[in-house]
């Protein structure tokens, strides 16, 4: 229904607003002094190597999520930047700390696999080596069939495997830039209440949950995963659920390739025992549970404007195989550069600028939705008084690719405006306002509460294919160029929108405005 | 100066072999029920997996050879081949046998590292946990820069780094078919003599003899390498001899991913120690240091032909990272299916077909080359009585992509009786003979000893690019419609040549028939 009335609106509008709106006030000497910094003077390859190489992977709530907020919070006090500070959003969840991993086939013969553990499994007390049973993908939730075959369990490594995977060559590019064809039809999101989408998780967690004690009660010692795109050197490695303080200690996890995967259940299959041997020694703790953002500020410097907002972010935690470069620590390079660049260059905004590095984007987006609740409105819909201060709030969360435009997320009178902040862009490929939906990740919490919240459109590159939650999500996979075009025209929006005689215009509240999809 | 030579009489005889040749007379009917036999019932699937996922790594005399070789002979055996054996052809060198391997980074947290230790590897005795220390690549061969580095590799890994590798996202498929433009222009192989390419790798491997006893004296645990296509999850794991009998036992060795080994020197480079924990338990056996080939026969059915031979053949033995899929069980895959067509078809051949699979091909083609020796030709230039009585060699060792046509290897009266067998197999895309050279495999073994020998025009898929002596070169990277094609192209040109009514036509023996390029 929504999109249905939303695309009319559109079709509408598209006719109005190409006809006749107001003339912005572009600061483009600015822009220009912004962009020469950044091509001069980059900090974005050290704030990558700080934020992956150093941190390492930034799991919520984890060791290398603390190191990275430590190092984000003393680095842009020493930029300059005041209130810089961890703030906790509310209850998240367990402290998960990998200490050692090991993995290889013993038996037909040794080899190395090519695997990872799942983000709070626990450990396997040591090395066990035992032989590897079936359990087909299709009955992953089948509770019945299951409980009939629990008993070939016991003692036993758990392979859950799906349909036969072809790795059909790869006679296809991963990675791609946007046509000009792909940018003029940006694609829509569907968009339902984040209550739905919690009653989802709920019910899909819990299935989880009730699977995962029976396997444990079954007396196996892990359960091995692999998923259709972990093949080629990728291995995709998340955990659903798991992570909250009265969850029970599940078996450990762990995902392995496709490669091994197939060919271990082709040993099986064909009546060739296989035996692994395993160890994964993590520490689970309940020390604390809450759940942090890194927040810091540039002061605004007009008295009438100075107690506004402008806000930009992008999710400091990440997944565990590699140290979550394109998924997030790019949109947190990309943030950080671009308030490293205002401050640098003494450029004084009126409204106050606030940077937020959220935690928990990839288990629900609870940072950003727990930051939005305690400042903005509660789930009831109520406003606090510092929602009608916002004016916008600006997010970087689909990779490493450079921008391209922006999603403008159905606020209609916003297109035009866009459009003429981006207009000195063009050269750097960045031309296109989409007034289409996009989901899945933390300026939905923001329009959610009725606050302009932006995903800017950027270059796919490798991102969906083989860089996000992956193995391969480290510094190496970071286009560093692109990330320093990003920092010019973040910053660039940011301090428009600091400076703009009046808040952006705002849609009206509906309650549809998160999308169903992964985060 | 050969290659000018043969490059004007290609020229010459361009146009006398096009005006008039003589008509071969082709035998399409059993062409077609070949074709027919192995659409319809192929064995590829099954052969394949034997020799990947069931035998393992094949190194040259590893148990993985023998459980593979062991496996071929009885299966060969069982389909009604006679003479299934392995026959040694000389010395090669130690077993390697690996056992346990771990790896992860410990410090300045814990990580996986994507690694595989390289074949002849000694062990580790036991977890080695220590700091990483860097060694330019560009310096890997400089024994003075090392001396005054030895005090700093005490008790240390070393990581031996090249230039910065820019991974550059993935904007080009790293699989390819041959476009009939590149089919048009196959490029040429330079040839030397096999005595020049001994030198050569005597010189290189005294050399790297020099720097391993060198940094072993120095007390360092391990020298970590990589290399420029260790990226996106493919790691390529080789050694550079270490196998003969009498060699030294070096350091440990074994091969990283350019994402890893990047992370590490920036890491170090920044300032931040680095500690790896590292386990390899292998054994080096020199119980048998003679190395074997495979060899089965289908006997000859005409009294006066039977005494002559058509071979065909592929290596058997592979590297270590994963299972040699497409190098080279792919090749014997396809030679096994094609005798195992021939036989189950009851064709009955004039000249008796003999398959050999090589060991040792991987160390310098030594598996072909010491049997030619032992049967065919001396390394003085005495030819054997068995040299005249074979018509051909045929090889297929370029990765796992279908038959586009053949090399003729310079041989000008072959090339329009390979365009008459050919032409019934345009439909299945095999049309051109190329008079060029190609090198790197174990026809050159034949072509040195005046025999005519031919590796096929293969599809590269993504063999340069990402599976062969990598990590990736396991059973699901294999191509098998393409390996069906090509059993029926080998199985009717071995056919074919099993019933012509001479040998085929032979160049002079020339010296120059090596190629200079890595095997």
């Amino acid at each position: 229904m929504k999109k249905l009335s939303i695309k009319l609106l559109l079709v509408a509008c598209f006719f109005t607003v190409t006809t006749a709106h107001a003339q912005e006030s572009v600061d483009t000497a600015t822009f220009n002094k912004i962009r020469k910094a950044e091509l001069s003077n980059s900090h974005i390859e050290q704030i990558a190597h700080y934020l992956t190489d150093v941190a390492g992977p930034r799991l919520t709530n984890s060791p290398g999520y603390q190191r990275a907020a430590t190092w984000a919070i003393e680095t842009m006090k020493k930029w300059g930047l005041v209130n810089a500070k961890m703030e906790p959003w509310g209850e998240f969840g367990k402290q998960w700390d990998l200490q050692d991993f090991s993995i290889s086939m013993k038996l037909p013969y040794m080899q190395p696999i090519m695997a990872y553990p799942n983000p709070w499994s626990p450990s396997t007390n040591g090395l066990q080596q035992a032989q590897v049973v079936l359990l087909p993908g299709g009955k992953m939730m089948d509770t019945v069939y299951i409980k009939q075959h629990l008993a070939d369990y016991k003692g036993k490594f758990i392979l859950v495997h799906g349909s036969k995977i072809n790795t059909s060559g790869n006679f296809k590019p991963s990675a791609e830039r946007l046509t000009d064809s792909a940018l003029a039809h940006t694609s829509d999101t569907y968009m339902v209440e984040r209550k739905m989408i919690e009653m989802y998780l709920g019910t899909y967690v819990k299935l989880i949950a009730r699977v995962d004690a029976l396997l444990k009660n079954s007396g196996a010692i892990a359960v091995i995963s692999t998923g259709p795109q972990n093949i080629n050197g990728t291995v995709f490695v998340q955990a659903n659920g798991g992570f909250k303080a009265t969850d029970p200690e599940n078996l450990p996890t762990l995902n392995i390739s496709v490669e091994d995967g197939q060919k271990i259940k082709r040993l099986i299959d064909g009546g060739q025992p296989v035996e692994l041997a395993l160890n994964i020694k993590a520490t689970l703790s309940t020390a604390d549970t809450k759940g942090y953002n890194v927040v810091a500020e540039i002061p605004g410097t007009d008295p009438k404007l100075k107690a506004q907002l402008v806000m930009l972010g992008g999710h400091l935690d990440s997944w565990t195989a590699a140290t979550g470069a394109t998924d997030n620590a790019a949109g947190c390079i990309v943030m950080m550069e671009a308030v490293r660049l205002l401050d640098s260059l003494g450029i004084k905004p009126k409204r106050t600028i606030r940077i937020a590095l959220w935690g928990g984007e990839e288990q629900g987006l609870y940072g950003s939705y727990g930051y939005v609740k305690n400042h903005f409105m509660d789930t009831d819909g109520k406003l606090k008084s510092e929602q009608s201060k916002v004016s916008a709030y600006f997010n970087l969360d689909n990779g490493t690719g450079k921008i391209r435009g922006i999603y403008a997320q159905g606020n209609i009178a916003i297109k035009p405006i866009f459009e003429q902040w981006l207009a000195p862009f063009k050269d750097l490929g960045a031309n296109t306002v989409s007034l289409k939906n996009t989901g899945s990740t933390d300026h939905l919490s923001f329009d959610w509460a009725g606050i302009p919240g932006f995903q800017f459109i950027q270059d796919p590159i490798d991102y969906e294919t083989r860089t996000h939650h992956s193995n391969m999500d480290s510094y190496d996979h970071l286009q560093l160029a692109d990330l320093k075009q990003a920092a010019i025209i973040v910053a660039s929006f940011v301090y428009q929108a600091s400076i703009k005689p009046d808040l952006l215009p705002r849609k009206a509240i509906v309650k549809e405005t998160f999308a169903f999809e992964g985060f």
